[in-house]
């Protein structure tokens, strides 16, 4: 029987890719609808070619405009056009890859609606974990994770073993500047940021992968996914990415997973879980041709934004939410040439030194601090000017 | 509830092991029997500390001698000795760790009585592996695997993956001689081969991993317990035996089970089976403490045994059974210092070309080519004896 699927984010790089896979595997997949950002022009030839039934675009204006060419098509915007997308009940699966906290609401609707989302945005789970994971649980839908560390975690967990679990083991490449020193990070360039050796992303990700926020935010995220205390999650540096995370099961048994580092096979096996499929890019891995797979820890005086991120983890409540949204501000204006990359944990730190937490229960709470942490961000950014 | 295990081998390396588990989770295993060959001594203490229901022995003398010891307890011998132990209905899983063929007889018995096997014995698999896994599936027995490479692919395999897998990935250590060459091969002493650099195992399967033929049992071995191609079963030389082994699917995922190099964790892993439990040498694996793992492919022409162990898988019938007792003969005559290391795999080549396979669907067809294969291999050694 054939999946009905959506693609939230269908322009970005999870998305295109999703849509590879439901190309490859036609008989498996039906797709429903498509969401986009700004970049209208790709969504325009993902209609031509996808033909879903229903598209939802960031604002009202480019939906006017795109309603002039596909006139027979349902077309929706802003917030609300991604609920009704994730929500709908054909859906079999919404695949959530919209980047920033706008995931958080599609994901809700979806739950809401009894329907399975394939995860490809962190923000949601590090910003609302406890109140998804809770919905999820009530609504017996399944999050399957598409970030490749995730998926490995949720692929090493058999039923029978899910409640032996000693520890989860979140490896990392360890991002353009472990070999290089603090000084290196201090003068990087947005170029040199986002030269990642081993994986191809969207630029908010790779940034964070420079800083290892990345590793900060999944650790968060596999605390809510596989409710693992903090303590019993370690990150790894594996620069080779072969590796994708493992698991230590109290007997001392590790399972790991590993390939190649592709996104397709994570994104493929998100969508026809709980099956695996045979898919265009299911490349073989080699482990001789590898050859060798080196270990280290993470350098938390050179990465605090991962020490960070464990401490807001720790002390739970909004500091998650925080830490996420000073980062999402901070990352931003590293992009745009205006702070250093090293600023970006100092202003994480100031932000997170100076906000009064609030349980993060209900919604309400979490939008608040998630605006809390942009507005303070954005009100630092001056201090931390580069001066041109 | 606990689980009432017997273990047949008990003075072995595995048995021995096997005795700790059990006295380490003494809340959820209850010993029924044991048997052990020769070492009658050991036995003793064991009886004394374990206080087993019944035991049994290589032969009826020392059977007998042990009755004046312990009057009161119900002592058997032989090879019906093992079947019963093993075949009673009391057990809810029979450790078959005896070494040889011998371990045929008692994993049959315990199938036929709808007992679980934990199988240490890679000999019955080899030999028998078409009758025994088709007795197990009728009978609907579980046999749990406790070689580490099997136990791995076991532990790698969840039931919602277990009709997509690709390929299977046997890992071994290269043995003592990995490193070295030929010549140092050919005038290996028995020390020299017996100094296994990662485990600690018994004489027979140590030189068996000097020559690689281990790896060839245990690829005939995973083609029966796993149902799998042997065009799908690789052997991966990997030095440092952290990854145990792994299994690829149809998507190119590749699941692995690492850990320490200790035969504990896979022995309780197959008598707690579905369960995991924290045991006494439950160490914790780290992978920054490993820092690195490297992978090679294994050199056929310095060991020939490989090769020779995957045509004759491929050839079928029975050129495994015949395989395995012209090795079992050769390994002891090399331990015996009658022969050279390298000429282990000369005698199970000619044993190979000579034989006239049968059908390997009954135990008497199996049986005749175990012995056709020892008589063939004993009356080779006088050509290939070295001359003191």
């Amino acid at each position: 029987m054939r999946k009905t699927v959506s693609i939230l984010g269908s322009t970005g790089s999870i998305g295109k890719q999703a849509l590879n896979v439901i190309t490859d595997l036609s008989d498996k997949f039906n797709l429903f609808g498509l969401a986009a950002g700004a970049n209208i022009e790709a969504l325009k030839e993902q209609i031509i070619k996808h033909k879903p039934k229903i598209v939802s675009v960031q604002d009202e204006k480019a939906a006017l405009e795109l309603k002039k060419e596909f006139p027979k098509l349902e077309i929706l915007f802003g917030r609300e056009g991604l609920e009704q997308i994730a929500g709908n009940k054909q859906n079999d699966i919404a695949l959530i890859a919209v980047s920033g906290t706008a995931g958080l609401y599609p994901t809700i609707a979806a739950i809401n609606n009894n329907i399975n989302v394939a995860l490809a945005n962190k923000e949601t789970l590090v910003s609302a974990g406890s109140l998804v994971m809770k919905l999820a649980k009530e609504k017996k839908v399944n999050i399957i994770p598409v970030d490749s560390e995730h998926s490995a975690i949720y692929q090493c967990i058999s039923n029978k073993d899910k409640d032996f679990i000693k520890k989860l083991i979140i490896t990392g490449s360890g991002g353009p500047f472990r070999t290089r020193t603090l000084k290196d990070m201090q003068n990087a360039t947005v170029a040199q940021a986002l030269a990642h050796p081993k994986w191809s992303m969207g630029s908010k990700i790779t940034i964070d992968s420079a800083t290892l926020m990345n590793k900060g935010l999944e650790v968060i995220e596999a605390h809510w996914l596989f409710n693992i205390d903090y303590k019993d999650i370690n990150v790894v540096i594996h620069p080779q990415s072969i590796i994708h995370s493992a698991v230590e099961f109290v007997d001392g048994s590790v399972i790991a997973q590993m390939g190649i580092p592709s996104m397709h096979i994570p994104i493929q096996y998100a969508l026809t879980y709980p099956q695996r499929c045979k898919g265009i890019e299911s490349e073989t891995l080699s482990l001789t041709q590898v050859s060798r797979l080196d270990f280290e820890e993470p350098d938390l005086n050179k990465f605090p934004c991962l020490k960070l991120a464990y401490q807001s983890g720790k002390s739970g409540q909004t500091y998650p939410t925080v830490l996420n949204a000073l980062n999402e501000v901070a990352v931003e204006e590293f992009l745009n040439t205006q702070i250093k990359l090293t600023d970006i944990p100092n202003i994480v730190e100031e932000g997170l030194n100076k906000h009064n937490p609030m349980p993060a229960n209900d919604l309400n709470a979490i939008i608040a601090a998630d605006k809390w942490g942009r507005d303070f961000a954005k009100n630092l950014i001056n201090k931390y000017l580069i001066k041109k």
